[in-house]
């Protein structure tokens, strides 16, 4: 196997930061890296393995020489630089929602579609954090029976929305416990000892963009229009995992043994589900995990053949940086 | 109107100190009033309107002379003494879950079912904090159309684990923000930064006590045996309010313009659905309001005659001290 020249957009963020500790864990052939960054984080040096690697500017011309590009900077810098890097003989792996639902890009979470990855044009899409998470909780269950509906509420940690985000509810935690002024400047609401809905854009039907994301992505990932999605997205003052409480119903029923083994018996999920010790997945399990934790397995006692689920995931890896990183394992091995 | 004499046992817990407000606040018209607490707290002073008032340990003998007495420090307390406090006299409003779905025991959130106070045959019991702010939303529109079905999945606060409680959410959060060890007393898990399945006795089928309480009370409030209940119950670091997200299925359809109406129109809610602003209930400003904030109302795009809202109220308020107050209310008017 040969080793590949890699680049990092958005090398400096919160999912840049973990692409490269997974590269480095997983020990990814890596011949060159290359970190790109806007103009405001280049000129700093990051690590890779032992060596200090600048971080450059991002310009039309950074993907010269680089055979496998992951964006993980954001949906302005994918829309404007992710053709550039296809153009220059680049791969991309995009975790932006810049070309998600576009026909000719493959959505890719690898534990369910990675016969997908071929029919790639230069660019492969990950999916949203929320999605990935719910997809993958999901796909044990789909094996049992076909899902008819679900609906989820979530608990999304603020790493979702970067660094940034992590670092303000540290920073108005802090505030909160000193008695001193809350000063917002990533989220528009109060984030610590406070949770709100997603304040993303919110479209006439009244769901907003992350729930839509949620609901179109899941359709593609499974390639199942007919599945029925509602979703209520709403933010916790959490770091770094995402947890998803989520209604299946199914067409058949299904027991809660046959769901504990159709997951035991699943790659990158584990089950959580101790009643007797009332053990469940939580944000302080998941996180720094690469598995997906899944419990609090019932009947739903509302209506036959629907059950519930409780779910836990780290963001930043399964949700973001690990599904990337697993698209470019896939991608050469082939 | 005369004045009453009024007992609280656990007039030092949470709940205890917020029935203690809200009378001041409303200016319940006490004659006498007796502060009751374990020996463990009995001997203290708290101050009612200007007075100091000592706290006397609960016996046997406590309710000589006391016309109400809300009962708000737990279930055992209320098994051994309230069956007492009614044979001496009293008329016992209880928060605890002993007597709530005993058949001679009427289940008040005066908004919804205040004419069956006068069943009582001594005691009156207030619901699960998470059951009344389920039932506050849901009032307005079962207005419109019958509900068949609810799917509630909680965002609950620390306060419905007590005052000490909220203190470890506090207490672990400075230890996690200044590296130290996290120390559990209250909660079997980490509470600071993260969230758990309510860590209440888990049935046969799955469901835990408390979502098992939400389920049973909301049809013995809404005098429904015929509604489908699923809840999923989780703790999250939030001092004092509790969110929840519901869906509903109705049996005919309603519009988001007909349920915003009905709100508007109900008292103790208030609607907070600001699409444009995204701005909905969050726990920042549900905590010390009377009002159940309902919000994020939008025809479920999974499945015809549903309806996705969510909300947001003081667990310690109309969660808890609040109700018990408002039933004392309706109870003097008779």
């Amino acid at each position: 196997m040969r080793d590949y020249n890699v680049g990092i957009v958005g090398a400096t963020g919160a999912v840049g930061a973990e692409v490269i500790k997974v590269l480095e864990k997983r020990n990814f052939p890596v011949k060159n890296i290359k970190f790109l960054a806007s103009s405001r984080s280049a000129g700093k040096y990051l690590k890779f393995k032992e060596e200090n690697i600048l971080v450059e500017e991002l310009n039309e011309n950074s993907f010269k020489g680089v055979e496998i590009a992951f964006f993980a900077a954001g949906l302005d810098t994918s829309r404007q630089f992710a053709k550039t890097a296809v153009s220059s003989g680049a791969i991309v792996i995009d975790k932006s929602s810049a070309f998600r639902m576009k026909e000719d890009v493959p959505l890719i979470v690898p534990e369910i579609n990675k016969d997908k990855i071929s029919e790639h044009k230069g660019i492969i899409a990950s999916p949203n954090c929320a999605t990935i998470i719910l997809v993958m909780a999901i796909y044990p269950l789909c094996k049992l029976s076909k899902i008819k509906r679900l609906i989820v509420s979530t608990y999304q940690s603020t790493s979702g929305a970067g660094a940034k985000a992590m670092e303000e509810l540290l920073v108005q935690t802090k505030a909160y416990l000193n008695d001193e002024k809350i000063v917002k400047e990533v989220f528009p609401h109060q984030i610590a000892f406070n949770l709100f809905s997603h304040n993303t854009r919110i479209y006439e039907n009244g769901y907003n963009d992350e729930e839509n994301k949620i609901i179109e992505e899941t359709k593609k990932i499974m390639d199942d229009s007919d599945i029925k999605i509602s979703a209520t997205c709403i933010r916790v003052p959490i770091l770094r995992s995402h947890c998803e409480s989520i209604n299946v119903e199914f067409e058949n029923k299904t027991t809660v043994d046959q769901i504990r083994e159709s997951i035991r018996n699943s790659k990158g999920v584990k089950l959580v589900d101790d009643r007797e010790n009332n053990y469940f997945p939580m944000p302080i399990d998941s996180s720094l995990k690469d598995e997906i934790l899944i419990g609090r397995i019932r009947e739903d006692i509302s209506r036959e053949n629907c059950v519930e689920i409780f779910v836990s995931g780290d963001q930043l890896l399964k949700g973001a940086a690990l599904n990337a990183v697993q698209i470019a394992e896939e991608l050469i091995e082939k």
